[in-house]
C-alpha cells in the first residue's frame, strides 16, 4: 500500500544526511551527491529491481514488467550548493514509493516495465550547464562543448566524471536508454508563486515555456553631468529606463514573462551622463509565436526609446530554446488525479526548465505534477512545501502512474 | 598693445611640448605639467614681475601697482589625462598677454597690483580631489583628509607632491595669499553646448551651481525570471526605470540638471528580477532653495516609485557644495565688455566647478568669462574653440582687467 508518510520521512533523512545549516549540498559529482545515489541504492535493495548507471552516469532502476514497454519516472538527486530540501529528490523518493506500491500489487510484475531514473546533474551549479544527464539521453548534448566546461577551481567536467568513473566522450551512449520509454513521469516542486497565490496545492504542466534571451545595448553620448543641458543629451539610462516600464506591457500582452535581469552603465561614473547602457532581457512564454512576436515588440520597443531620446540600440544573443509542450493525454491524467486528491486542479506551464523538458524532446510523451512551494522560493536553504502538500503529490504520482501505464498498454 | 593672436599660438605651441597624439598630458605634478610650468615661467622673463610658487604648488607671478590691492587672473595649466587643448591654459595664456598689455601702458607700474596665478592640480584627475590649489587659497582644505589620497598606483598625494618640492603639510599657508586680493578674473571654454547652441562666442558667468550628489538605493526581492509572473514581482530596477524618467521633470521644474552617472544590479543575472538597484545622482542649480527643493522632490519620487513596486529606497550622501554666486558688478562688467567685442551678451550659471568657486569662498570678488566650446565637448582631445572666438575672449579679459582696476580703485 502506498505510504505517502514515507516519503516524507525518507526526504528528512536526506536532508540530514546530505545538508547543513546552509542547506543542501548534494551538488552533482561530489561525496554528498554520492551519498544521496548510497541513500537510493540502499532503499532499492528491498525491490526486485536491477539497477545500473548509464554511460552519462544517470541511474536507472528497472521492474521488469509484462511488456516491454517502460514507464520513466525521473527526478534528481542534485541540488545547488545551499539548496532546498525538495528540489529534484522530492520525484525520485515519491517515484521510489510508487515503485513500492506497484511491485507489491502486481507482486512483482506490472503490466508494463516501470523504471525510476535519477537524472545526473540537473542543476548545472558547478559547470553552468543544467541538464547534463537528461540531455545526454535526448541527444542535444555536444561532447566538444561539454569538454570545455571549467568549474571555478579550474577542474574540467570530463576530470570530474573521471573521479565518479564517468567517461565524458561515452555519454551519449546514454540515448539508448530512449529505445523502449513509452512515457514519463516527473513530480516537483513549482518554484514559483502561483499555486500559492491560488491556494491550490498541485497543478498539472502544460509544458516548458521557450525562452529568448538577450542583451540589449543602448548606445548615447557621454556629458559633462554639470554643463550639459537636459535637451540635448543623448541619455542611454533614459531609454533603458522606459524599456523597463514597457517589458511589462510587453509580458502582459502576451502573458508571458520579461525580466531585465542585470543593468551596466558606461562610463558610469556620477558626472557623467550614460553613454552606453547594456541589460539583459529574458523572455518566456509558451506559445511559439507568441515567443517570436513579444521578442519583436522589445526590439521595436527598443529601437523607438533609443531614437526618442538621440540613441542608438544593439542586439545580443545569450540563449535561446524553444517551448516543449507536454502530451495533453498525459496532462489529462494529472488533472484527473488532482480532482481524485483535491476539489481543484490548475493547469500551467513551467518557468523554469526540467529534465521532461529534454525527455520530451526525446520523444518520450512526458507529463510534470507542480506541488505548491511556500513563498514561491527554491534554490534556497527556506524552499519549503507544507508536509500535507507533499503527501498530497505522492498520491497523484501513484494515480497518474496506472492511468499512463493502462494507456500506453493502448498506444501502437 | 594687446595681441590676442599671439595667444593662439601659444596655446598651439604649449600643445605642441606637452600634448600628444592622444591629447593634452599636463596631469598635476607631472614631468609635462612642470614643462608647462617652464614654458610659463620662461615667457615671464620679458616682464617685470616676481615670480613664486605658494606653499601649495600655486605659481604666482606679480607685476607691482601704485596700489597695493591685487587683481587675481587665474586659469590651471593642468590637464586631466588625454585633455583638450583649452581647459585651464586657456587663462593663464590670456592672462598673460593682459598683464604684457597693461605693462606696457602703464609702464611697468600699473594703477593697481597684477597678479597672474596657476593654480596647482586642478582637474583632480590622479588623485580625485579637484580645485586642490585654490582650495588651499580659499581654506576649505582638510590637510589629514588630503594626506588620505592615493594614485591608481599607491602613490600618495604627499609623495607626489614631495616630489615637485612641494610640503603638504605648509599647503594651508597659501591663504596668505588672500590677503590683498580685491577681485579675481577667470575666463574658461564654457565644456557646455549652451553658446554654440545660441550661436554666441561669449557669456557672463552668474556663479558656479551648488551640487547634491547622492546614491539612492531601491530594494527588491530576487525572484526567478521563469516562475515568478509579473504581477508579483518587486523588481528594483523598474522603480529605477520609473525615477530615470521623473528626473528629466524635476530638472525642467527647477531650471536646473539632474543626472543618473551609474547603475549597478545585483544579484545582476539574467535568470533573476534586480533585487538591488543602485543608481547614482547628482543634481544641480544655482539657487540653493530650488537645489534643495530639486533634491526633495528627487526623494519623493523614489520613494513613490519604490512603493508602487513593492520596494523601498535608502539615500547615501556622496558629495554636495553650496550654489557660489559671482560678484554682480563685476559680472555687469564683463556684458559690457562683451557687448563692446560683439553684438549680444548672453548671462548663464557653470555647471562645472573652477578655481574662481574657491576664490569666491575666499570673500574675492569674483566672474568667469565662458568662450563657446565645440560641440560642447571637454575633457578630450577633440575639445575646441574657434580660434576668432579664441581672440575675442582674450579681448573681453583685456576690457574686464581695466573695468576691474578702476572699480577696485573706488572700493574701501
Amino acid at each position: 500500500m502506498l505510504n505517502p508518510q514515507r516519503t516524507v520521512d525518507e526526504l528528512k533523512a536526506l536532508r540530514e544526511l546530505t545538508g547543513d545549516e546552509n542547506g543542501a549540498q548534494r551538488v552533482a559529482f561530489t561525496d554528498k551527491w554520492l551519498a544521496s545515489l548510497d541513500f537510493l541504492k540502499e532503499r532499492l535493495k528491498d525491490l526486485p529491481v536491477t539497477v545500473e548507471t548509464d554511460p552519462a552516469g544517470n541511474l536507472w532502476a528497472t521492474l521488469k514488467g509484462e511488456s516491454e514497454k517502460e514507464l520513466l519516472i525521473g527526478g534528481h538527486l542534485d541540488s545547488v550548493p545551499n539548496g532546498g530540501w525538495l528540489d529534484g529528490c522530492l520525484n525520485v523518493l515519491a517515484g521510489l514509493e510508487v515503485m513500492r506500491r506497484v511491485n507489491e500489487q502486481y507482486s512483482g510484475k506490472p503490466p508494463v516495465t516501470l523504471r525510476l531514473v535519477n537524472w545526473a546533474d540537473e542543476e548545472g551549479a558547478r559547470f553552468g550547464r543544467s541538464l547534463y544527464g537528461s540531455s545526454a539521453f535526448s541527444g542535444y548534448f555536444d561532447v566538444n562543448e561539454m569538454a570545455k566546461l571549467k568549474d571555478k577551481d579550474g577542474i574540467s567536467l570530463t576530470d570530474a566524471l573521471k573521479n565518479v568513473g564517468i567517461t565524458l566522450a561515452d555519454a551519449p551512449k546514454a540515448k539508448d536508454q530512449v529505445k523502449n520509454a513509452a512515457a514519463y513521469l516527473e513530480l516537483h516542486i513549482e518554484q514559483g508563486p502561483v499555486l500559492e497565490g491560488m491556494d491550490l496545492p498541485l497543478g498539472a504542466v502544460l509544458g516548458t515555456v521557450g525562452v529568448e534571451r538577450h542583451t540589449i545595448t543602448f548606445k548615447g553620448q557621454a556629458a559633462h553631468s554639470g554643463s550639459t543641458p537636459m535637451n540635448v543629451r543623448k541619455d542611454a539610462f533614459l531609454a533603458a529606463g522606459k524599456f523597463a516600464q514597457e517589458i511589462y506591457h510587453i509580458a502582459a500582452k502576451y502573458n508571458g514573462v520579461c525580466t531585465i535581469g542585470s543593468c551596466k552603465t558606461r562610463p558610469g561614473i556620477v558626472t557623467s551622463v550614460v553613454e552606453e547602457c547594456e541589460i539583459t532581457l529574458d523572455q518566456r512564454v509558451l506559445d511559439a509565436d507568441k515567443l517570436a512576436a513579444m521578442w519583436q515588440d522589445a526590439q521595436d520597443a527598443a529601437k523607438k526609446f533609443a531614437e526618442e531620446g538621440g540613441c542608438t540600440v544593439e542586439f545580443g544573443n545569450l540563449w535561446n530554446i524553444e517551448p516543449i509542450h507536454f502530451h495533453p493525454e498525459l496532462i489529462n491524467f494529472v488533472e484527473e488525479s488532482i480532482l481524485e486528491v483535491t476539489p481543484t486542479a490548475h493547469r500551467l506551464p513551467s518557468g523554469p526548465l526540467h529534465d521532461a523538458a529534454e525527455v520530451a524532446r526525446a520523444g518520450v510523451p512526458t507529463v510534470m505534477i507542480f506541488v505548491q512551494s511556500l513563498r514561491g522560493i527554491s534554490h534556497n536553504k527556506i524552499e519549503d512545501t507544507k508536509e500535507e502538500h507533499i503527501r498530497q503529490s505522492v498520491e497523484v504520482l501513484d494515480k497518474v502512474t496506472d492511468k499512463a501505464m493502462s494507456w500506453m498498454l493502448g498506444q501502437p
